[in-house]
């Protein structure tokens, strides 16, 4: 999917939801337990009641890798099972020396086809390459996150006067457009997702922390929409988990919709 | 495996190596592509012929992640192979927020019975630390590369008079003890080996980049051993595609033992 396809399809759906497929056998529905592939089944129902409100959707690798080679067939199906019309994010947060991460790049883009990974920046330029040589799909490299231990590596201020995040989103920015890379932002303080704004304005950025991780989605939006939008929003947990009992579906699709009207009317206002 | 129980079985083996599993299904001998399981038969061969000159053995995980389902299908066979004797590391490079980490500390810890998991240190102490609180298994955390983009943000100097890795180096060895957390140090530069072993004298390193990424097998011991040995030195393509025909059995074992009896007359200096 391209950007202008990718914005396109925002101001249809006028939203830049990302639902999160963080799914956790031990937090679904216990009705589903019963089905051959209760992960599918849950992701299934997740995909049914969601699709309209968002456009994309971002499987967190870890909780499928957890489960063995089930875990990935149910990644398959689920993968398959997402209209084509929605952006694809493996979460992954891979990255290793060249002919390593071309083996990455193989596994997220070829063997199962995402339209993106996210990537980590620690073992630097050579590290990420291998996935921006794939021009028909899209590196998203971490910049800033919003856990607590962003302050223990990507929060050092250098002798450039830079912090480290700062390093990674004015080097890779010269090593891949607004057309195939993206950064992630955290959103837990809005001052700083400005800054990232103000340092990358043409990539979109994807932004997870809003909903159970606590960012408030008006003033993250606010901080980072862009005339092309420029950003993606995620909520995993909120959605995913809106109720443990059988009416999870439309609870989830009632808290998606909640957040769609409001990206709507946040879109209207850029 | 404890650290005491590793010490003793590299004083018995006379020999700190790691092979390295990289198995990449284009480069085996093409007279396995018609078994079941190619890449499981020939990891079973490498295993066979190095077992007696190595302590350890690495498969890195792109390679299994690249084939789907069932390349963890190979991995998971893999890993039952391997003696009981020996440490096994999943070379993965994994590291997110705390409750994604925890999801890949479970799939590397218990749905695979990994001795330990290589981690990238960007997101900091709370995406690590759910490898650490498993007091069982060992965290084998990014430190410095050898690779070309490690001088990207890895060799970064802060405010603080140290280089990013040596941050990486100084708070981790806070969150883990010598007796659960070894780190990664690229061989291509034997001063900066030195550097990591002075700043860290009692964790284990994980030394990649000897063999074909180009390190020196004596001069990077020398820089990097301890009395307590200290170190485990992998080798990767180097011994698994010693030979690309039929004889590649005995190459990797020839290639193995001359690695071993290097590092028997070595460990005989310390």
């Amino acid at each position: 999917m391209t950007r202008s396809e990718l914005i396109s399809f925002i101001w249809k759906q006028k939203s830049y939801l990302c639902v999160g497929l963080d799914t956790d056998i031990t937090k679904i529905p216990s009705h589903l337990l019963n089905e051959a592939d209760p992960v599918f089944e849950f992701n299934k129902a997740i995909i049914d009641a969601t699709k309209e409100y968002c456009v994309a959707y971002k499987p967190n690798i870890a909780f499928y890798e957890s489960m063995g080679a089930a875990g990935w067939e149910s990644l398959r199906k689920t993968l398959e099972y997402i209209p084509s019309t929605h952006f694809t994010i493996a979460d992954a947060k891979r990255g290793d020396i060249g002919n390593t991460s071309a083996m990455y790049a193989r596994a997220f883009f070829d063997t199962y086809s995402f339209d993106s990974v996210t990537v980590a920046p620690y073992m630097g330029k050579d590290s990420v390459q291998p996935f921006l040589d794939r021009k028909d799909k899209w590196t998203i490299l971490l910049a800033l996150t919003s856990n607590s231990g962003a302050e223990d590596f990507e929060q050092l201020k250098t002798t450039s006067g830079k912090y480290v995040f700062e390093e990674v989103l004015s080097k890779a920015s010269e090593w891949g457009s607004s057309e195939q890379l993206m950064f992630v932002a955290g959103a837990t303080r809005v001052e700083e997702l400005q800054h990232v704004r103000s340092l990358v304005p043409d990539h979109f950025l994807l932004i997870p922390g809003v909903g159970a991780q606590g960012g408030n989605l008006k003033d993250v939006s606010k901080a980072s929409l862009t005339k092309d939008v420029g950003i993606l929003v995620n909520a995993s947990r909120s959605i995913l988990y809106a109720s443990s009992g059988i009416d999870f579906r439309e609870a989830a699709a009632v808290e998606a919709q909640s957040m769609q009207l409001e990206m709507k009317s946040l879109l209207e206002g850029i």
